[in-house]
């Protein structure tokens, strides 16, 4: 399972303010916090600053990989500004994200095509957000093929299906994770991610639910998650839910967890 | 969802103790706790007593049905304690459990054959216990059909694919929950309903394993399960589950228990 740590995002206040101070120590702090804590991918989001975004993300990755040994999820759909932020990065990048609207798709294709970089493909299209099982397939369908046209492997790919409120539809849970389920089944070596945070938005309890959100989900195939490692809760679930998935062999992840009191909450 | 509260088992040491000295006050007390929780049927189960089992199976049935209105979950594979404990039973019981196993099944089929009893089936056969998918829906299938036709409808059966330990073998909670989403889809009306702390034999934190088992077999469409309901954190995560499972109506359990309190733990 592949863990994108989202807290470097100027859409909050403490990391806007810090990218706007140019603080190193700050995001770096962040960082460390959550690579340390398991993050695979540091996402890096400067999509506030209009006209300065190309120049922030390249400054928050170079400082980003200044102390992990970690590679950046470059979270912007501005070709430049992803270009600018490729032209310091180590490592192999994942870029977030691509969609199906025809200006975002257009736009990135260019960027992506013949690289080794790897793509979260964002189930959106210019009709709007999809609801159901089969609005998701439709746009996965379109998205997945239009990549692989452009020589990014299945294996290059995280297909995001698109959280929406369960307060909103009480499907909208099962249409998700059937997606994910779908998704996996028909194109053998592509993967899943999300962020969960949404499914979850209007009620109280957030946490509980979108711990147990991630939970079912990983038990439908789902291989990849946005979320904040720091979240000791939802890392012992996260470890727990990869175990019963059968990733992991003997228990092994499982009981490491366990010695290093990660479940102690 | 069906919750069988599955507290008052005679294995148990102050059960079998209270049973012992016919402990009216105890068994009550035990009983009420659990409808209180949101118990659907109270199990009971006098096994460990060789030649007292129907005689205590009636007095646990009577005694449980003085204080709550509740049907009961009457735990045996002997056809004689059964009808003993239906004998008083009011309201529809449910039988836990018919199996493949030969005897079993032989010595059950008449007692459930033709009546309004719901009944647990376990998937286990002669050839003892099932490890992978395959093998509960081969089981699965000949139980079902030998239940329908003794004129037991779908609705009335609770298939359990039987849970087995994580720490012997990494694939078998994906093998259970699969075996739930195919015999869920392969016979439309039929139930699936098990007990959970199998799965984590052997390891520690059992409860938190437990517990994310529990949610990702409701996502896979388990919708009965044999547990403790005193367990909060178990419960909290049922209700969670089941809204996210689309099984919810705008939420209205979900936040009905919030109000509840029951998602302070």
């Amino acid at each position: 399972m592949i863990i994108v740590g989202e807290l470097i995002n100027a859409s909050r206040k403490a990391i806007g303010e810090a990218i706007k101070a140019q603080d190193t120590d700050y995001i770096q702090k962040v960082a460390k916090d959550e690579f340390e804590a398991g993050a695979n991918y540091i996402d890096v989001n400067a999509g506030i600053f209009v006209g300065k975004e190309p120049e922030y993300l390249r400054w928050l990755v170079k400082t980003v990989q200044e102390v992990v040994d970690c590679p950046c999820c470059i979270d912007s759909p501005d070709p430049k500004a992803i270009e600018e932020a490729l032209s310091v990065h180590k490592g192999v990048a994942m870029i977030n994200s691509i969609s199906l609207e025809k200006a975002r798709y257009d736009a990135l294709i260019p960027v992506i095509a013949g690289t080794d970089l790897k793509v979260v493909a964002l189930c959106m299209s210019d009709e709007g957000m999809p609801e159901t099982m089969d609005d998701r397939l439709r746009i996965a369908d379109k998205l997945i093929n239009g990549l692989v046209q452009n020589n990014v492997p299945l294996d290059h790919i995280y297909v995001d299906p698109l959280v929406q409120p369960i307060s909103t539809n009480s499907t909208f849970a099962v249409e998700f994770i059937n997606s994910v389920e779908a998704i996996m089944t028909r194109f053998k070596g592509v993967h899943t991610m999300c962020g969960l945070s949404n499914i979850s938005y209007g009620l109280p309890e957030r946490k509980f639910m979108n711990h147990a959100f991630a939970i079912m989900a990983i038990g439908k195939g789902l291989d990849g998650l946005i979320i904040n490692p720091l979240d000791k809760m939802m890392m012992a679930s996260l470890i727990t839910a990869e175990t019963l998935a059968g990733r992991d062999d003997y228990c092994v992840k499982y009981l490491k967890a366990y010695r290093n009191k990660q479940f102690e909450i």
